[in-house]
């Protein structure tokens, strides 16, 4: 991912990397195809199974029957997206992802829509990878039953620690478990139809069961029945997840950019289409039964299977028929859809830093995300990332089907709104072309954008109608809370700015101060402190003297005599502190040098060592620490830090210049 | 606790507080009393529980046989260090506690022990007083039986949160209490002592039990059974402990100190005696069966009473016995029982940080726990204390048997250094005293200290000798390890020490910068970057120049323009940053500065903007932290803040300005 995640950023900041290593970051289509797509192939691992449970709540036979038309449906909706990101592509070479189409097109207030469905949807990746891929293995590592919640946790926190080291990632070890799943799984699709065609192609497990339509979803109104369809789809269009992510990383392509990215795009679309597509055929031929609840929906000669039985996913049933229970390669099928799923999410991991670095940029975000090296600002965002994942595994029990309803809505309110953005786009632009040419294929791009949004915008509609009680309310309420949280940080960033800008007339700060009285801070003659004289004293003040707050006259007296002794040139003051602090003596002999010349400049300088490692840190200047925090909020005051370093300081630097974590996906390692 | 607490720490570091506030921190005997009390009375809870059991293990008879002669035996110790504290009393008006003693007179190791010892025993104090507090509630509130653990962590919990918000005390809300307690347990022994004389004192209800000896401790050898009794004994000797506060607090009494003092040590003394020695009169007379392990120990009509059975603490047992099943007694007696423990752990809440303070005058510990107002250091020494403590308890099921062999063990690590370290006090004046009355007085104090060192020497022997293997050997080992690192923490001081003293000859600290070369940070033109710009200027620099990095090409024409516009008469220079980072590339220009002149000085100046709320402060200066904290660490560099305060940071002041945790008992309320 990290090259996806460079380059996103890097495009959006319209920023050039130095030459020197665009080498290694450009793609050709073979590697970009991985890079980009294992977020969406991975979906196919899932999104059959929601379809076929979802109809199946009626009863074997809707299941039987319908699942073609939904997986169609899907299909349709997946070119239609695939067609439209195709124009976003062409229209953006630079990339710039849904949410800067549509804060350019649409305004800041649907740019940051869309950004807070993009944060949203970064949580429920990892989440629904990681519990899939759980699910996934289970059917072929026994012992994971009943254990998928810690299972997932774990890997989450495995993801965790990997990004947060910054393990170095590229194209490469994308390539291998991608195309490693691809080939896998449409292997499995090609021997599947050969002995479908032949007539040897075994039942399911699962064949054996009869399915039971939940309680009341027996007979179905039309109604009824149209809505349990439409709820289908919504489900069945989790296997449009992912389908962006290229538009985002044009620039990573090879030139011409634009054209292998759309070429690219193709080629995912309809390898991801032709797997979705495989995997229905073969889970109805060989008569798959799954159900959301199997313990009381799958009926074993007529009664219910119960609590003890474990239902594989359709991936790894299909797998267990085709290969005829050939073990190894249901082993094989499983391991490597938990390997895809597993990069599905680290994609996620990928891709939050560099949103939360794009929002930062236009003060939706603290700033630090957006400036380079903040370990801290970027170790937060992935643990947070991590901590919601985590936290939604838990209350979902990992359970794909549940976390699914949540995670559509976000994809497709990103996916119409910047549908409608390019809409604008492509308007802007027919108001100044003129050539004849390419006003044909701008008008050509508006329908394709047009029908996408037209398309991506009635799935929205549906997904909520049919979902919202099913969690999509709790995704929007998610993405609600966030949008007030970056509204407001922005406010306040604004604020600040207001408060900050020079306005005419106001020479306040422009001020020069008459005359700099300056202090510097004495508890010892010790190195530190004369050094901090020396320099004092280079600044050349109207007013010079060395300050120490009698905290113990013993100690007060002993400096005075030194100081005598080493007649330094500058007078001494001690200040009277009747309950030994430090700070509020100081800060009152401050103010009231300030109250008698209000137009001084009170420079205080402090002598301070630095040590080079934290817990000697500890162990020190704490006092002066906590006094400069103080010293800030007292107007005319200028607080310098005169350093003295000590040996252990020496080879901190180098100590200090290991890798970043994130520089890499961040173009920057 | 906050006289007490305030005293120790005034006087020890020999500091007079400001007179108008004298008045209101003396005490009366009748409030110093309860003040320094609570600790050792509040034993009493606990240590005749520990006799009888103890006795116990080797069945019914020893208990009833021998318990006396154990009880003497700790009366008699209790005289002999009270009466050897009365000696420290007057020979330390100023207070100095065991640590003083010890350090003056034996020497740093043997202070430091003692300091270790000390902070070991606060853990304890608190994890045995709550642990006793929760068993003798249990006995009136019975739903706390089975979650005891809980509970004493909970009450942990609450003292912590207590004492983290600094809730202000005084003498008067110890009085209460203790004095509540004394009467209780007096009256009670007085009424038990009428029934007893009546004939009509019934048995405790565990009479009816017998008691069975431990598996092989049936019929004991002379030297076994010398060993438990000598067991026994110093369980008891658990009685002892807190019997030193007193001694810390001379300073705290009216005048006359050292009588006052001396007096009320007696009286506390003997109010504890008559205490214990009654419980175990009441314990005897009523019969009362104590085992280690009721559920195999107690036999009812010669079967074991299993797991299910519930012992009462002796108080409980007694007071049962006492008021007859008359429940308001027993009632009263559990919650001032409850009370006085809770008192005595929040004792240790009060002396851990005052004890910290005083380590860290003498650089045993971080500095920043000596000078006053360091909240984050004091709530980290309350929340240190807590979670040992809550550890502790957890480890020991709070369960106080458990727990007291752990605790003893200190108590008498400092008894007996404190006692030498007198005797060679009264050696070192006597070498100088002339008068004869004088050194009649000296001679027979240095007896009653030799004794007591003499008496309690042997007694921590016995502690070590019979609980090593039972928790001491822990306690011990916690010491050795707290002793490790505070001599560590010392070094590491001395060490910094040397590097920083000035040596002769050594100019490099002196000299003086050829010239002043001033840097401007600048981002943005604000005001905090004009004011930055005057203050830079009116200190006269040799060169001024103002530096921006040129992160984003746009944003850096940008600035450029607009600072021609203002024709600001300072040179802007941006520097180039390939990778957009901040530090690096202001880090190197600094050190290129340098490297051309190294005689020079380079002023940084920073444009900070200061806001009120952490909140907000996350959200701004991060990267100039940042820089700021890497820039220290190059030499020749002095770092000055320039803070532009923003409207939210008004009243900041203020709100820092609410009482400081811990201020009232460290003697700054």
């Amino acid at each position: 991912m990290s090259s996806s995640g460079r380059v996103v950023k890097r495009v959006i900041l319209g920023r050039a990397m130095r030459s020197d290593r665009l080498g290694e970051t450009l793609l050709p289509k073979r590697l970009a195809l991985p890079v980009f797509a294992s977020d969406a192939l991975s979906s196919v691992a899932y999104a059959p199974d929601e379809i076929l449970l979802t109809l199946g709540l009626a009863g074997g036979a809707l299941a039987a029957t319908h699942s073609w038309e939904i997986a169609l449906a899907v299909v349709v909706v997946m070119a239609v997206v695939v067609m439209s990101y195709r124009q976003n592509v062409h229209a953006y070479p630079s990339g710039g992802g849904d949410y800067e189409v549509a804060s350019v097109n649409l305004g800041p207030k649907a740019g940051l829509t869309v950004g807070s469905a993009l944060l949203v949807d970064y949580v429920l990746t990892v989440a629904v990878s990681v519990s899939a891929g759980i699910q996934n293995a289970a059917s072929a590592f026994t012992f994971l039953r009943g254990h998928e919640v810690a299972a997932a946790v774990t890997l989450v926190v495995l993801l965790t620690a990997m990004n947060l080291r910054g393990v170095r990632e590229s194209g490469k070890a994308f390539a291998v478990p991608t195309y490693l799943f691809m080939f896998t799984v449409i292997g499995m699709a090609i021997v599947g139809f050969f002995r479908e065609a032949a007539g040897t192609l075994p039942k399911a497990e699962s064949a054996a069961y009869e399915l039971a339509p939940e309680p009341g979803m027996g007979t179905l109104g039309t109604a009824a029945m149209a809505f349990l369809l439409l709820r289908a789809f919504s489900s069945g269009c989790a296997a449009l997840t992912g389908v962006e992510a290229i538009s985002n990383g044009v620039p990573a392509f090879q030139k011409p950019k634009s054209r292998n990215a759309a070429t690219t795009l193709l080629l995912m679309g309809s390898i991801a289409i032709s797997m979705l597509v495989s995997m229905i055929a073969l889970a109805l031929w060989t008569d798959v039964k799954i159900a959301e609840d199997p313990a009381t929906q799958l009926l074993k000669d007529g009664v219910p299977v119960g609590e003890g039985h474990v239902q594989d996913t359709v991936m790894g049933q299909v797998a267990k028929a085709v290969f005829d229970g050939f073990h190894p390669g249901v082993v094989l099928v499983s391991i490597v859809t938990g390997l895809i799923l597993f990069l599905a999410a680290n994609t996620a991991f990928n891709g939050f830093p560099v949103l939360g670095s794009i929002l930062a940029r236009d003060g939706f975000l603290p700033r630090q995300l957006h400036t380079r090296g903040d370990r801290l600002a970027y170790s937060n965002g992935i643990l947070i990332l991590a901590g919601a994942a985590a936290g939604l595994i838990a209350i979902y029990d990992a359970e794909v089907t549940k976390l699914i309803q949540l995670y559509i809505v976000g994809v497709f309110v990103s996916f119409t709104l910047s549908q409608i953005g390019m809409i604008r786009h492509w308007n802007r632009h027919l108001a100044v072309e003129r050539s004849g040419r390419e006003r044909a294929r701008m008008h050509r791009s508006r329908i394709i954008n047009a029908v996408g949004a037209v398309m991506s915008g009635l799935v929205l509609l549906v997904v909520l109608a049919t979902k919202f009680l099913h969690g999509a309310g709790f995704a929007i309420a998610a993405m609600a809370v966030l949008y007030v949280i970056m509204v407001g940080i922005r406010k306040h960033y604004d604020h600040v700015r207001d408060e900050l800008t020079v306005v005419q007339g106001d020479t306040k700060a422009q001020l020069l101060p008459s005359r700099v009285h300056a202090i510097v801070l004495v508890s010892k003659v010790h190195k530190p402190t004369l050094r901090a004289l020396a320099y004092a004293r280079a600044t050349r003040p109207s007013i010079l003297e060395a300050v120490t707050v009698d905290v113990d006259p013993e100690e007060t007296k002993a400096l005075q005599l030194e100081w005598d002794k080493r007649d330094i040139p500058v007078p001494l003051k001690a200040l009277d502190s009747p309950y030994r602090e430090i700070t509020r003596p100081i800060l009152d002999y401050v103010k009231s040098i300030r109250s008698g010349n209000p137009r001084d400049l009170v420079a205080v300088y402090i002598p301070e060592y630095v040590l080079g490692h934290w817990w000697e840190q500890v162990l020190h200047n704490q006092s002066a620490l906590r006094l400069k925090g103080r010293l800030l909020f007292t107007p005319g005051v200028m607080v310098s830090s005169v350093p003295w370093q000590l040996a252990s300081s020496e080879g901190f630097e180098d100590r200090m210049d290991g890798p970043v974590a994130g520089d890499v996906r961040r173009g920057e390692g």
